[in-house]
């Protein structure tokens, strides 16, 4: 199978270039950019390209469809979706990792303005296995998730699929590295203002909120108001939620952690750590592992729930590559079993 | 006035010593440690005493009242309370920074165990200045208030005192640096441990917790439940809190600011934030600064309050300090100007 | 092929976990430990181990014979040569990955003391196949480089082998990461004495300094001088080697440059930078792969020689498995294709 | 004594606001700066104006002699030099933090091109103390020292003054925080740039290395060559210096230790490490202090010399104003007291 990475020299394009190195049934086939077109990715990412051998080409649908079967997208959400009709149009599969495709034409419009094309809306299949599997073995136009709400919609699931949460609100208070920033300069990616301390932003309102939202409700008996609030951690990789989730009356314990085992233990990638045990960024970095723990805190009727992934790859390219896999009928796991290497 | 520091090799009495360097009438007058007995000083804290004029002397009641007019303790919470006993009987004014006096009896007991000398437990003004100012002129014994509840209290005071807050719970997600653990040799302490991520810790329940609803009940109209999750991270100072507490009926954007400004704006160490600034551990390392910010979420009827401080400043010996300031008649603000120099 | 690891709770023999893991020909069939005897590996390193399978044995020569055909050890040089001796008698393969066959006899002894099996010392063949790929071949003990002297091995030994350097001296200046300080509690390598600084350590001597001159001398027409200054950086993975050699009479940058790519090219590990680009820890980390790069000082007559390793992976398990994939026959890279996921 | 800061929205303009706050003969009259001109000094450095009392002006010579008798110029050498010529014409003293006045005119010329007021050169003093300190009362034009200069001369300038240091070569490989690149937004200053490695940069030639080679060849018996590296650490401040010189003949540790002493006992912030402990940057950080350790290599006939400073102080603006306060007559450590908040 033949693919194509645009964006190739943004942090979530070259993130699918390593995994598309690893991968035993994906031939990477061409490489795009916009200001970078006729760069060596050596230039860009010297360890993705040892032996120089890749160059970016101007980005267009149909030089795309000339080389490729399957492109994948990281790009802003704009041009993405553009791009995406145009590719799908000349019979090109597309992962699309911003958020064009990942709400409901309503919904997207309220956060994100007019959509480009909302004929496509539609048919984009959310690229969240762990929720959406079935839908996925053919899908011609994948989204992946965001980064936060992978990490949080995967955290919280478990319970309200269980229904043990009673109605109300959800409290997410996330962690992320600095690659969650892309790749372009910016002074709020500057060392000296990213080192030493832990910074709240977008507290005002983050727009992973809304589809936070969309995801949990469906899961939940009744709308879930979600409170979201990310920070910016002095590490490259990893997001640590923290979800404060209203207990139904009744729940325990020992509710929470069959749940949390229910949904976990058969899915290649969800591990319900043991009790004791936290979940760890530096463990899942460069993996497609998702870290679950659960404490119910039966003095104030919350469940406790912490989940690790890492940004780049379970929370975008590597999650996306997972739905890919499942689309193209692959192993799931194929191009993904790397171990972390931050550990020990 | 003389003082001595007891338990001067741990990380909170090296920093007392730093603020006493830099104090106009403070002078130091004895150090004390246990195993650390016998060591010179700069042994441990080579930067605290360039010029080796300090040694550390074995620990008794009689030793430090020879020297000292007051003493500060920095010892585990048994041991400091008998020690603060026998002192006050010899006539030394005592600042403790461990939990031995912050809270009341009964609550002390259920929390930490028998206190070795509950008589003493009522004698004692909680030092936080911005609560407690006035109990302070003329005290002998000094409870340093605990670090997560001094970043926490000062966070969310502003809105309980001023009725803005509905009842209910608060949840407090707070993020600490690596000096909170103290300078023991530990496991969770090592870098490899700590690199990379960020770690919660004790979420099934932290002895901080009641210290904190305990202070802010005393401000909400009926008690306040509260639930405290701590999060290791990988820089060396600083409590970066996020405090999300539910509105009162009506209560907006503008309420919350007012409120903020009139908490703070007389305040030495109280920073209100301007809007869209978030606080910043880097800024207040090494000071005995307070940074708050409130954002009104309207959505989810939730005041989301952050505030930064350093731990081992104004979370134990500046915020310690500055309440001895105030007992002994000096300026509040003696030997705690200066700014961090995390920043640039 | 059934491989055990010795030593699996430290980094080192933690490391080889890893990289087994992903290699298509080893099976791992047994782990032993010393005091982690008996424990889950998950214990140790829950990423390592998510479906909890894996038990640390208690080590025995006897008990590693039944289960493997080569055994990994990562164990202080002392009682690492014993069980090695031991192993050999009981037909198993060995790859030590400390010290104890590094050296010569008489260099050993002067610098570790007396050796428990000398007898064995001529036999072990050292691991480092840019040097000695054609005694590899059926070799039954293979001796692991040092992580510092694979560094700056590698990165002097272009030049020397090409008769570039003038007699004299080596000045090394090598800086590396905590790992190397093994996986033992210590105080060291406790965060607040590890971060914001980079600390210069063992300047009166360090056991390397032999293992390096050994390496280069051998590759001079005459002994050369070592000087090797370690320093300790706040980060987890990788050895950047700053070396200094004295050009040999009319030596220049076309010359340095030539000789750098006549060694490495035909090396599956090994890469010239192109001019500009200096060696990055962050690229090779969790890689077998290693950046030099070399600038020509006419003013001072030095090569400034820049190389950037793993150390646990290139510089300890990594390279010895790529020893060991030639000693077995295997294709050299076997196991260790990964890409660094620290970049981006 | 009215002092301006110029430049006052960089880091060495904003090192010195912080130590002016401090200063108790220094009042602040005035903040200058180019783009920035008409913000308030709080949106740059929050910290560092919590009463949001200033202003950054326009910079023009009228405007700066207008408040100030002294001005300290934070900008590139090139406007510096024009500034201060103007400045003093009007009566206004100059510390320049730019690389303007530092050279002897030729050795200028020659790495910075042409200076725009040759004929200011001779009267500019060096501002380092501790080897011009009888030159700098009375003076009108302080050149401050570069960071690496300082690092540098004042480890060696012990060990070249007393003559034990044989003809030929220093090679300092030197390490230092990412504040040496200042404030302006780069893509080399990039969180993930700069994190998890240590960057050599510029090893082709380095401004700084005529600086190093002229201070230290008058200190020499004969001209000496400089090699000098810099590398970037992932630590926001602090310059360790690693110097290698060779030995006199029939110098010894003891010769070393003595001249180390000698040179630094009598100096307020100098200090000889005591055998065995290297020098720490988070020990410096934020203080003018600077820690000196020598080790003798009698294996190599190396001096193995190593010193720490905090870039921004000692470094730059720190270093000034020591040799300001010597210039007016103040106690040289003025506004220099402050401990290193960063340890414990």
């Amino acid at each position: 199978m033949r693919i194509a990475v645009v964006g190739a020299s943004g942090f979530t394009g070259a993130e699918m270039l390593r995994l598309i190195a690893g991968h035993p049934q994906l031939e990477l086939s061409g490489l795009f950019g916009a200001s970078s077109a006729g760069d060596p990715l050596a230039q860009h990412y010297p360890g993705l390209d040892r032996k120089n051998r890749h160059q970016l080409q101007a980005t267009s649908a149909e030089a795309v469809a000339q080389v490729a079967d399957w492109a994948v997208l990281g790009l802003p959400h704009g041009s993405s979706a553009r791009l995406a009709a145009e590719l799908l149009e000349l019979g090109v599969g597309v992962v699309d990792l911003s958020a064009s495709f990942r709400l409901p034409a309503a919904l997207y419009t309220e956060h994100y303005g007019d959509h480009p094309c909302p004929e496509l809306m539609g048919s984009a299949v959310y690229g969240l296995p762990e929720l959406h599997r079935q839908k996925l073995p053919g899908a011609r136009l994948i989204a992946g998730p965001g980064c936060f709400p992978t990490g949080v919609t995967l955290a919280c699931a478990p319970f309200l699929q269980a229904g043990l949460i009673a109605e109300g609100l959800l409290i997410a208070d996330c962690k992320t590295g600095v690659t969650g920033a892309g790749a372009k300069l910016a002074s709020g990616s500057q060392f000296c203002r990213v080192a030493d301390t832990i910074m709240p932003y977008k507290v005002e309102g983050h727009r992973h909120t809304p589809e936070i939202a969309h995801n949990l409700s469906a899961l939940a008996k009744s709308p879930l108001k979600v409170r979201f609030t990310p920070h910016l951690l002095p590490i490259r990789r990893g997001i640590l939620s923290t979800c404060y989730l209203p207990l139904a009356a009744g729940v325990g314990a020992k509710d929470l952690r069959l749940a949390l085992h229910e949904f976990c233990d058969d899915e290649p990638f969800l591990h319900a750590l043991p009790s004791g045990l936290q979940p760890n960024l530096a463990r899942v970095a460069g993996t497609n592992e998702v870290e679950i723990q659960v404490v119910c805190d039966e003095q104030t009727g919350l469940a406790v729930i912490t989940s690790a992934i890492d940004n780049l790859c379970k929370g975008s390219s590597g999650g996306a590559l997972q739905a890919l896999n499942i689309a193209l009928g692959f192993d799931e796991g194929a191009g993904l079993s790397g171990l972390s290497a931050t550990l020990p």
